[in-house]
């Protein structure tokens, strides 16, 4: 275990408001060694799945020991759980709505606890900002060394909110698999949920939705023409579709949720 | 006194130029082991009123000792003054102009002093950007130990801008308030000036606009149906109006500065 | 050199996304004392200019032996090189896009050399995300103790991509400037590459475009009328265009790119 603990900041709040400078604000108060790092700020407002998503896929990318802090919250200030887990490498703080799912589905649980000892939230405690006023001062207490046990009773993993993101599934013909537009990024690209193992042999395979057609997997955009569309396995291992020196979302209007499927030439 | 000082900023500069960096990288250059926080640089332009009352509910979550450097300054190059305020939890660094007024109120200013100490700024300065010239300089050198008493004369407080915020005002009736619309936070709510401690038994209370008509005080978000309308106790502790899944900035057309009525059913 | 590197971020990437979020946790954990800054993550998609210019006017704003880690990368999978440069104060890495020619044209690079040694990249690298997968783990190393040298082999500073930014030239009367707009900031003021130092006695100059007309140079927004349009010195030495509480992108229309003049009155 590390001396100074890193404390991850997974959120939709945006950055224009002040919600996650009051949320660091409240867990140096407490952990005043703590690291935090902001994975992202920029989750589309209430979109579970790309929040999961996006989680699951950056763990490798963080050093052991470090404590997730994750809200993406619809259902604040009514009766859904505030859940803490943790796993061999990790620690997790949120909202048990499915945010973990991927997590949970990796199958490495060691505990997950039912968050329920006030000691560890602000006296004060908001109907509408959760984030601040019980999650993060809990996550700011487990880098100081409070251990999750400490913070309520544990739980099965398998009682916690699944599947935030739909499963991709294989259609008839066997090889042609569907899955689902999760979001769009930053450069307009629209990130999927198929994962791009499967499409071994790139050449061999055309990536299509309702409003693309079928489109090539390249290696990189720029494999492609100016302006033209394509498909290529994307930094977090899903195809993504993209628009070369353009914008994908933007061209095809795609949404999250609408299919998208990888199929044999 | 904490040995590694947190330095806390909050502008309307946005984070997409590099105005923020390069104070930071100022500030570091000075204080290499300051602690720097970024409390929100989402302010709307030039909107003082916001960037005072963000600054004020937010002091409650940060360390003592916390130094803020708040800058909303439509005045900047002009005569308006720089100032520095001592108060026994925190200090504060910026423009005479208003952002401090909710401060100033409190009424536990142990010094103010308009800063004109050239040795604590950088040795060229441009007419535009005092953000990273005047004010980011100026708060390293408290962070490394610097007295406020050294950046200038004392002056009295009772002599800086007041009145950022247009005060509630009771109407005729004797028990309706009217406060004003401050702004509209990432999801599209709108905050309000009226504080909600004042609608004691909620159920009793409607929230009123020109433009909503009368609207229900809920404690939450979801005890709305979906796309209705509502207010609540939003996080800073003054009255929220929002949309439920939506966003009442775009459904409503409401302005800062437009009024809004806490009034008896 | 100092115990606690500082990087300094500087990429087109935006914030929403976990991009950065995913750089920084790669940097964390090659080198956990490493203190990380967001110069910017603004950058116009692909603007390699804006981001050459930023990164250039940005260098004496930070601490000597920083680490700038500076990706524009729309070359990103293509045999473009990855490099990285020391000079006195400083140390660089990115792509070889003419993204560091601002930096080359200083003259006074010590070092120079084409990343190759796979010791010093993630294992896996995506084909479209060197900015997580190679730079990250090279500016980490190098916060860390590694030598330029060791990265791959020295090349020699001429090889690399100039001219980001395209030069003013001198117009034929012998006192007109001609230079370009370079970019919009947030608040819509119009960055331009001609330096302010030309306009000695600033009244007896204009600064001219396409769709303003003849602008005064004034010394600051406040100089000018309500929503009435100026030039004035930029925060970074350079002619900027603006409308006073308004904003000039907006207003004119103008592009990064279209031509600006300096001309005597």
């Amino acid at each position: 275990m590390q001396q100074k603990r890193t404390i991850v900041l997974l959120t939709d709040f945006g950055t224009g408001d002040s919600f996650v400078g009051q949320m660091k604000g409240v867990i140096l108060t407490i952990a005043p060694s703590a690291m935090i790092i902001d994975l992202s700020h920029g989750i589309s407002p209430q979109n579970i799945a790309q929040g999961a998503f996006v989680l699951e896929k950056s763990l490798p990318f963080f050093p052991d020991g470090s404590i997730f802090l994750a809200i993406v919250d619809p259902g604040v200030g009514t009766s859904r759980r505030a859940i803490a887990l943790e796993t061999p490498g990790h620690l997790f703080v949120g909202p048990d709505n499915g945010l973990f799912s991927p997590v949970l589905l990796r199958g490495n649980v060691k505990q997950c606890v039912h968050i329920t000892e006030k000691a560890f939230m602000l006296p004060s405690r908001s109907h509408t900002f959760h984030g601040r006023d019980l999650f993060s001062p809990v996550a700011a207490h487990l880098a100081s060394g409070v251990p999750v046990s400490s913070l309520g009773s544990e739980i099965d993993p398998s009682e916690c909110m699944q599947n935030a993101i739909p499963p991709c599934r294989v259609l008839d013909d066997g090889s042609t698999r569907e899955g689902t537009i999760l979001f769009a990024d930053h450069f307009g690209n629209l990130v999927t949920s198929l994962e791009a193992a499967f499409a071994e042999g790139p050449d061999r395979w055309v990536v299509e939705t309702a409003r693309t057609g079928p489109l090539p997997l390249f290696l990189t955009y720029a494999d492609a023409e100016e302006q033209q569309p394509l498909a290529y396995a994307g930094s977090s291992g899903t195809i993504e579709i993209a628009v070369r020196n353009g914008s994908a979302r933007d061209r095809f209007g795609l949404e999250p949720g609408d299919p998208v499927r990888l199929k044999k030439r």
